[in-house]
């Protein structure tokens, strides 16, 4: 089954565009797992996993908080995948990025060794750094547009004949999109650049979402800029705010409730 | 000691502008190895070194090539950098890039537990994506400036006001370099743009270039127009070339003969 198909699926089933962030980190997670456990990291993410996989459509997993874990972070990575429902989205955010040759492993290690539905990939480099990954015509590539982060703009603001490089980008994810496996990301923190770009790509091409929460995202004008004009093909996603929410041996169920609330306001405004 | 005087000691003591590339590939290294060997990967990328390693400023591992590997490359990459010299610069070139909080932890990964002493980031994220990587004040961070690859003018050529992309990431890189850890990568394959790019930079900044080899990179030209006023300041990398020279036994010689020209290539035109 290819990408959009599954993330229609469930999110019509789970009637959630509820992403939640598993960033792994030992300073923000429950302290008793550290003591109880012997796998702590991955106990964590299965709880939550467990408490959550009805209420989201998508899991990302974030790989520098993997990657810093080690050997290990790269098996915790895998057995944590194989965890999550088959019928859910997994959204691999490496934010990777390199030419042709290498560009392809890339693709090979997210898509094929670790089996993710989705990854994030950084378009600095032009097409043919992003052409590997558009490859694979059932994955989807969510292409950074506009970041969430204060100086998203350094960048991302300048103005080529007056269009900012943005929307530039935005306009050659919609001409990349041949085989209809191209995203965005865009931060919830700028939602009238969320608007334009939603604009801009139409209603076939979804858009990851992250920077509510912690970053400040509005949820309301994120729905009403982000999503199409079905209420559809936005991937809202939430890391410390739901899976850092408790601090006790009932955090899951604290995330659980999080992550009803959240999936409830969302669909407040689709 | 500090990046940039490793990187003059390195350079002088050796008499070398040369980077090698290790980037490891089953297709392309010697099959011998693999039927010979328990540890085919670490013998491969020791041979190497311990040839050529007094012919080298710096040898460069690009983590798609590792990472792909899975568990094993992870131990590979940590077993290869502690076969380096310790007077030989360690680049590891992942082109990574996030958000404050999560490039902290790829920072991390990369200059602690890798004990990388210079690294590749993306800037596109713009300076809080790149913030994180600069607070290691004796490492350096390679920002991606003009990349060697076919489409990379499909945004870095972009003129903002007249001024290309590039050329202004180029003056950020500068306004960036408060700790004088900052360096710039710039493929071999645009001459001119790197001739415009160093202009920018002043002699200070260290650029890192690829593209030489099998990119069809000219060497001439990257030295005269890559390296500082003294001739310096300039890390030449080359990896298919040199390590998949050979397919026999003696494959290790036979990077060390293509390392040597190649070193005395680029000298003649310092």
């Amino acid at each position: 089954m290819n990408f959009k198909q599954k993330l229609a699926d469930v999110s019509h089933n789970n009637n959630s565009l509820v992403c939640v962030g598993l960033d792994v980190d030992k300073e923000k997670m429950p302290n008793f797992l550290f003591e109880s456990s012997k796998h702590p990291y991955l106990e964590f993410n299965k709880s939550i996993i467990d408490s959550t996989k009805d209420l989201v459509c998508a899991y990302k997993l974030n790989m520098a908080f993997y990657e810093v874990l080690g050997t290990e972070g790269f098996e915790l990575l895998k057995k944590t995948i194989k965890h999550i429902p088959k019928d859910v989205v997994v959204i691999l955010d490496g934010k990777r990025n390199d030419i042709g040759n290498t560009a392809r492993k890339y693709a090979q290690t997210l898509f094929e060794t670790l089996s993710a539905d989705a990854i994030t990939v950084n378009p600095y480099l032009g097409k043919d750094g992003v052409a590997p990954f558009l490859e694979y015509k059932d994955k989807c590539s969510f292409i950074l547009c506009r970041t969430s982060n204060a100086s998203a703009g350094d960048f991302q603001d300048l103005a080529v004949s007056e269009t900012p490089l943005y929307q530039i980008v935005a306009k050659k994810i919609k001409e990349w999109n041949e085989n209809d496996n191209c995203g965005a990301v865009v931060g919830a923190t700028y939602p009238e650049e969320l608007k334009m770009i939603r604009s801009i790509l139409g209603d076939e091409i979804p858009i990851l979402i992250p920077g509510i929460g912690k970053q400040g995202g509005d949820v309301e004008k994120t729905i009403k800029n982000g999503t199409n004009s079905k209420g559809k093909m936005a991937v809202i996603n939430s890391s410390r705010s739901i899976i850092f929410a408790g601090d006790d041996e009932d955090f899951a169920t604290v995330s659980l409730k999080k992550a009803i609330s959240l999936r409830d306001e969302i669909n407040k405004y689709r």
